[in-house]
Protein backbone atom coordinates (compact mmCIF):
# COMPACT_ATOMS: atom_id res chain seq x y z
CA UNK A 1 0.00 0.00 0.00
CA UNK A 2 2.70 2.38 1.01
CA UNK A 3 3.44 3.12 -3.28
CA UNK A 4 0.76 4.95 -3.25
CA UNK A 5 2.05 7.32 -0.17
CA UNK A 6 1.15 10.73 -2.35
CA UNK A 7 -1.83 10.12 -2.97
CA UNK A 8 -2.62 8.94 0.54
CA UNK A 9 -1.12 12.48 1.66
CA UNK A 10 -3.07 14.02 -0.60
CA UNK A 11 -6.48 12.04 0.57
CA UNK A 12 -5.42 12.65 4.15
CA UNK A 13 -4.87 16.34 3.89
CA UNK A 14 -7.99 17.05 1.99
CA UNK A 15 -10.60 14.43 3.64
CA UNK A 16 -8.72 12.79 6.83
CA UNK A 17 -11.28 14.90 8.86
CA UNK A 18 -14.30 12.68 7.79
CA UNK A 19 -12.83 9.77 8.96
CA UNK A 20 -13.30 8.22 12.60
CA UNK A 21 -10.37 8.47 15.55
CA UNK A 22 -9.30 5.18 15.03
CA UNK A 23 -9.29 5.37 11.09
CA UNK A 24 -7.06 8.91 11.84
CA UNK A 25 -5.38 7.28 13.93
CA UNK A 26 -4.00 4.09 11.92
CA UNK A 27 -4.04 5.94 8.93
CA UNK A 28 -1.58 8.69 10.56
CA UNK A 29 0.70 5.60 12.04
CA UNK A 30 1.12 3.88 9.21
CA UNK A 31 1.45 6.79 6.10
CA UNK A 32 3.51 9.71 8.43
CA UNK A 33 4.67 7.71 11.17
CA UNK A 34 5.31 4.98 8.82
CA UNK A 35 4.87 2.21 11.78
CA UNK A 36 4.51 -1.34 9.98
CA UNK A 37 0.78 -2.73 10.62
CA UNK A 38 1.77 -5.26 12.77
CA UNK A 39 3.55 -2.29 14.67
CA UNK A 40 0.31 -0.73 14.74
CA UNK A 41 -1.64 -3.89 15.56
CA UNK A 42 0.50 -4.67 18.44
CA UNK A 43 0.01 -1.22 20.07
CA UNK A 44 -3.47 -1.82 19.81
CA UNK A 45 -3.94 -5.26 20.36
CA UNK A 46 -5.42 -6.13 17.53
CA UNK A 47 -4.64 -8.27 14.70
CA UNK A 48 -2.43 -7.23 11.35
CA UNK A 49 -5.04 -7.66 9.43
CA UNK A 50 -7.67 -5.92 11.42
CA UNK A 51 -5.38 -3.12 10.95
CA UNK A 52 -4.92 -3.39 7.39
CA UNK A 53 -9.25 -3.22 7.04
CA UNK A 54 -9.33 -0.04 9.20
CA UNK A 55 -6.87 1.52 6.98
CA UNK A 56 -8.01 0.18 3.22
CA UNK A 57 -11.34 1.12 4.40
CA UNK A 58 -10.36 4.40 5.36
CA UNK A 59 -8.90 4.65 1.73
CA UNK A 60 -11.78 3.78 0.37
CA UNK A 61 -14.16 6.53 2.08
CA UNK A 62 -11.35 9.29 0.75
CA UNK A 63 -10.99 7.92 -2.56
CA UNK A 64 -14.95 7.84 -3.06
CA UNK A 65 -15.23 11.31 -2.32
CA UNK A 66 -12.60 12.46 -4.15
CA UNK A 67 -13.94 10.44 -7.14
CA UNK A 68 -17.13 12.42 -6.75
CA UNK A 69 -16.12 15.97 -5.61
CA UNK A 70 -12.80 15.92 -7.95
CA UNK A 71 -11.35 18.82 -5.49
CA UNK A 72 -7.88 17.65 -5.05
CA UNK A 73 -7.63 17.40 -8.99
CA UNK A 74 -8.95 20.85 -9.06
CA UNK A 75 -6.60 21.95 -6.73
CA UNK A 76 -3.65 19.86 -8.99
CA UNK A 77 -4.54 22.02 -11.77
CA UNK A 78 -4.54 25.17 -9.77
CA UNK A 79 -0.89 23.88 -8.82
CA UNK A 80 0.26 23.73 -12.53
CA UNK A 81 -1.06 26.97 -13.54
CA UNK A 82 0.94 28.40 -10.45
CA UNK A 83 4.10 26.88 -11.16
CA UNK A 84 3.72 28.74 -14.38
CA UNK A 85 2.63 32.02 -13.44
CA UNK A 86 5.81 31.66 -11.11
CA UNK A 87 8.19 31.10 -13.48
CA UNK A 88 6.37 33.88 -15.36
CA UNK A 89 7.16 36.06 -12.42
CA UNK A 90 10.61 35.10 -11.87
CA UNK A 91 11.08 36.13 -15.56
CA UNK A 92 9.57 39.50 -15.16
CA UNK A 93 11.68 40.61 -12.34
CA UNK A 94 15.14 39.24 -14.13
CA UNK A 95 13.76 41.71 -17.17
CA UNK A 96 13.30 44.76 -14.46
CA UNK A 97 16.95 43.93 -12.96
CA UNK A 98 18.60 44.39 -15.64
CA UNK A 99 17.17 46.76 -18.44
CA UNK A 100 14.77 48.82 -16.26
CA UNK A 101 15.04 49.27 -12.47
CA UNK A 102 11.67 50.18 -12.37
CA UNK A 103 11.33 49.96 -8.22
CA UNK A 104 7.47 49.79 -7.91
CA UNK A 105 7.48 47.11 -10.67
CA UNK A 106 9.45 45.29 -9.07
CA UNK A 107 7.98 45.44 -5.67
CA UNK A 108 4.45 44.43 -7.24
CA UNK A 109 6.05 41.82 -9.27
CA UNK A 110 7.75 39.80 -6.12
CA UNK A 111 4.50 40.82 -4.09
CA UNK A 112 2.79 38.72 -6.94
CA UNK A 113 5.70 36.05 -6.85
CA UNK A 114 5.74 35.36 -3.12
CA UNK A 115 1.69 35.57 -3.08
CA UNK A 116 1.69 33.01 -5.92
CA UNK A 117 4.67 30.48 -3.64
CA UNK A 118 2.45 30.85 -0.65
CA UNK A 119 -0.66 29.51 -2.37
CA UNK A 120 1.37 26.55 -3.70
CA UNK A 121 2.01 25.99 -0.14
CA UNK A 122 -2.18 26.04 0.96
CA UNK B 1 -33.59 29.58 4.08
CA UNK B 2 -32.93 31.56 0.91
CA UNK B 3 -31.36 33.96 2.34
CA UNK B 4 -28.59 32.16 2.59
CA UNK B 5 -28.23 31.54 -1.16
CA UNK B 6 -24.30 32.40 -1.68
CA UNK B 7 -23.27 29.52 0.49
CA UNK B 8 -25.83 27.43 -0.22
CA UNK B 9 -24.33 27.34 -4.28
CA UNK B 10 -20.85 26.84 -2.60
CA UNK B 11 -21.37 23.96 -0.60
CA UNK B 12 -23.66 22.32 -3.73
CA UNK B 13 -20.39 23.10 -5.93
CA UNK B 14 -17.69 21.44 -3.61
CA UNK B 15 -19.82 18.61 -2.26
CA UNK B 16 -23.38 17.60 -4.31
CA UNK B 17 -22.28 15.11 -5.87
CA UNK B 18 -22.00 13.45 -2.21
CA UNK B 19 -25.58 14.30 -1.54
CA UNK B 20 -28.09 11.20 -2.89
CA UNK B 21 -29.93 11.98 -6.33
CA UNK B 22 -32.96 13.26 -4.49
CA UNK B 23 -31.37 15.77 -2.26
CA UNK B 24 -29.42 16.65 -5.52
CA UNK B 25 -32.54 17.08 -7.52
CA UNK B 26 -34.73 19.35 -4.43
CA UNK B 27 -31.61 21.60 -3.88
CA UNK B 28 -31.28 22.27 -7.74
CA UNK B 29 -34.85 23.16 -7.77
CA UNK B 30 -35.08 25.00 -4.74
CA UNK B 31 -31.79 27.37 -5.08
CA UNK B 32 -31.13 27.03 -8.66
CA UNK B 33 -34.27 26.88 -10.39
CA UNK B 34 -35.90 29.05 -7.73
CA UNK B 35 -38.83 26.90 -6.82
CA UNK B 36 -40.61 27.26 -4.00
CA UNK B 37 -41.23 24.83 -1.94
CA UNK B 38 -44.56 23.64 -2.18
CA UNK B 39 -44.03 23.93 -6.07
CA UNK B 40 -41.37 21.10 -5.63
CA UNK B 41 -44.13 19.17 -3.26
CA UNK B 42 -46.58 19.21 -5.77
CA UNK B 43 -44.33 17.68 -8.67
CA UNK B 44 -43.22 15.49 -6.87
CA UNK B 45 -46.21 13.96 -4.35
CA UNK B 46 -45.36 14.94 -1.27
CA UNK B 47 -45.40 17.55 1.34
CA UNK B 48 -43.71 21.02 1.53
CA UNK B 49 -42.74 19.88 4.99
CA UNK B 50 -41.40 16.53 3.26
CA UNK B 51 -39.34 18.81 0.63
CA UNK B 52 -38.05 20.62 3.49
CA UNK B 53 -36.68 17.87 5.44
CA UNK B 54 -34.66 16.67 2.26
CA UNK B 55 -33.49 20.33 2.01
CA UNK B 56 -32.52 20.96 5.28
CA UNK B 57 -30.50 17.51 5.55
CA UNK B 58 -28.80 18.15 2.42
CA UNK B 59 -27.15 21.26 3.68
CA UNK B 60 -26.53 19.71 7.23
CA UNK B 61 -24.29 16.83 5.67
CA UNK B 62 -22.96 19.72 3.60
CA UNK B 63 -22.01 22.09 5.76
CA UNK B 64 -20.77 19.37 8.44
CA UNK B 65 -18.09 18.15 5.89
CA UNK B 66 -17.18 21.83 5.50
CA UNK B 67 -16.75 22.28 9.17
CA UNK B 68 -14.39 19.28 9.21
CA UNK B 69 -12.66 19.99 6.00
CA UNK B 70 -12.38 23.83 5.17
CA UNK B 71 -12.47 23.56 1.77
CA UNK B 72 -14.27 26.35 1.07
CA UNK B 73 -12.69 28.46 3.77
CA UNK B 74 -9.42 27.56 2.03
CA UNK B 75 -10.42 27.90 -1.84
CA UNK B 76 -11.82 31.69 -0.56
CA UNK B 77 -8.60 32.63 0.81
CA UNK B 78 -7.05 31.49 -2.62
CA UNK B 79 -9.85 34.18 -4.23
CA UNK B 80 -8.49 37.11 -2.02
CA UNK B 81 -4.99 36.29 -3.03
CA UNK B 82 -5.54 35.67 -6.62
CA UNK B 83 -7.49 38.92 -6.41
CA UNK B 84 -4.97 41.07 -5.34
CA UNK B 85 -2.29 39.61 -7.36
CA UNK B 86 -4.58 40.58 -10.59
CA UNK B 87 -4.55 43.85 -9.31
CA UNK B 88 -0.57 43.64 -9.37
CA UNK B 89 -0.52 42.39 -12.73
CA UNK B 90 -3.05 45.25 -14.07
CA UNK B 91 -0.41 47.60 -12.75
CA UNK B 92 2.46 46.14 -13.91
CA UNK B 93 1.40 45.62 -17.69
CA UNK B 94 0.17 49.56 -17.10
CA UNK B 95 3.65 50.83 -16.00
CA UNK B 96 5.14 48.52 -18.66
CA UNK B 97 2.65 50.24 -20.98
CA UNK B 98 3.10 53.79 -20.01
CA UNK B 99 7.24 53.63 -19.51
CA UNK B 100 8.93 50.48 -21.08
CA UNK B 101 7.19 48.78 -24.19
CA UNK B 102 9.29 45.13 -23.52
CA UNK B 103 7.14 43.25 -25.74
CA UNK B 104 8.52 39.90 -23.52
CA UNK B 105 7.57 41.79 -20.12
CA UNK B 106 3.84 41.98 -21.30
CA UNK B 107 3.80 39.07 -23.36
CA UNK B 108 4.65 37.20 -19.70
CA UNK B 109 2.58 39.61 -17.44
CA UNK B 110 -0.18 38.93 -19.18
CA UNK B 111 0.07 35.87 -19.76
CA UNK B 112 0.28 35.27 -16.24
CA UNK B 113 -3.43 37.41 -15.29
CA UNK B 114 -5.07 35.25 -17.78
CA UNK B 115 -3.46 32.49 -15.54
CA UNK B 116 -5.12 34.04 -12.67
CA UNK B 117 -8.48 35.38 -14.30
CA UNK B 118 -8.93 31.68 -15.03
CA UNK B 119 -7.99 30.50 -11.59
CA UNK B 120 -10.73 33.11 -10.37
CA UNK B 121 -13.34 30.82 -12.10
CA UNK B 122 -12.16 27.09 -11.22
Amino acid sequence: MKNQAYRMTMLFDFYGELLTDRQKEFFDLYYNEDLSLAEIGENYGISRQGVRDVIVRAEGIMTEIEDKTGLIKRFHLMQKQLAAASENMARIIAINDSKYYDRELDHLAREVKETIEQMKQE
